[in-house]
């Protein structure tokens, strides 16, 4: 980091619906490129923030974390006021704070959690339906139990982890390996109508939580056996595994970091 | 009506952030308009649909009601099933009956109820924020429920009322009379960061609630008298009471009829 420098960790929280997802792309509304063009309405520089990890279009966050340095001196209060008043009132910046020099969002990270939620009720309210996935089906929740304690563990998560040569062409030095250890995989009755899958873990693959979802639901639904997961996570295929489920029912819900910064 | 008509009463919820409004406007995306279409490819027959009366764009419902005609027939359940499969999301159907022939979504009602939500903490959600007003004055409770009280009873309404030279000639017949009475009128602290404004009458002029909202906020901000509300009903001027309180917070939540159709 530059001398002179002061490195800031903002949590944010956001309803991604509106945007295409977390990565700066021209011509297009992304959550990285409404926190730099804040940062740099407020301060006048224009660092890009960087991410946990990207989360893709109509993801949500209920806290992301993203870090950057700004030259200008300002009390972390402030920053956090001004941040509410610039961006828009679909993304928060939940906490504001100066970071240790060596503090980076994505690279200090040591786990994230996400949650993905399922409406199952006959009639989605219209206040809950940009935040769930409302499957077709009839879902068995015993099931689904079932199939989220065989995704727990360290595995190759090839199985689930999305087919996109541009993407894997892009990253190929970041995620050559697969490999991926989940800590917790347990889905929730949450009120009569709605079910959540929870999930954390070491590090996830591009659409890994949104293709473990598809393929639980697939079980879910009597299409597939619980032990089927074992099976589809052994032959390191994406094709063996279930679709991807829908952004709008997916929350990154923490960013975990060995020391606070 | 014409016979062999069948006369239907639906219950919509909606989010009405990405709406201009209930009524049907050329190039625009209305509620009423979406509902019209939705007929039209379910029935192949596509009536205006009557709403019990409009929202404004922005405004939301828990349960607007509707009426219109169909020749075709079709169970109930077959047509609320259809509209929810061939309304966006941000609507839903969450009622759809038969009607006795003389209902009138508009003419029956014989009251209406309304809530407005205000948000009163620091960081208002990402995930509420579409759903609420977000003053930047602190208010003062007590104050809020003095002034709601000012309100109840039968009065005219015109220091409350739109003044929008266009719609006042185009309602010239319908809305001439500006009396109203209102039957509940209460501020609710509803959990730590939120106030919710319960309002019920047996009719409201054309922005009356958001601007009895925004007259209140003047009380609660300090700026007025909870004793003011009396002066400026009197005054029979629009000029004399609040702002009008955004769009966002408010949501149609009841339409009284007085039988059962």
């Amino acid at each position: 980091m530059a001398t002179g420098m002061q490195n800031w960790r903002v949590t944010l929280s956001y309803d991604g619906t509106d945007f295409a997802g977390w990565q700066v792309q021209p011509g297009l509304r992304t959550i990285q490129g409404e926190l730099q063009q804040a940062l740099g309405r407020i301060t006048g520089e224009s660092p890009l923030p960087q991410g946990s990890g990207r989360t893709d279009a109509g993801v949500h966050a209920l806290a992301q974390v993203a870090s950057f340095q700004l030259r200008v001196p300002i009390p972390p209060e402030n920053l956090a006021r001004a941040l509410n008043q610039t961006l828009p009132t679909a993304i928060r910046a939940i906490s504001t704070v100066h970071a240790l020099d060596d503090f980076h969002a994505r690279h200090s990270a040591r786990g994230k959690a996400y949650e993905y939620r399922i409406f199952t009720g006959d009639v989605c309210s219209p206040f809950l339906a940009r935040y769930c996935w409302e499957p077709p089906w009839q879902l068995n929740l015993g099931d689904l139990q079932q199939a989220a304690k065989f995704a727990l563990g360290q595995h190759d998560f090839t199985s689930f982890r999305a087919v996109d040569p541009d993407l894997s062409q892009r990253n190929a030095q970041v995620e050559t390996d697969s490999v991926r250890e989940i800590f917790h995989s347990e889905w929730e009755q949450a009120g009569p109508e709605m079910l959540v899958y929870h999930v954390r873990g070491n590090g996830f693959l591009h659409h890994m939580v949104r293709n473990l979802v598809g393929t639980f639901v697939d079980v879910g639904r009597g299409f597939q056996t619980p032990e089927s997961i074992v099976r589809i996570i052994a032959t390191k295929n994406r094709a063996a595994a279930g679709p991807t489920a829908p952004a709008a029912g997916l929350f990154l819900k923490q960013v975990e970091y060995g020391e606070p910064s």
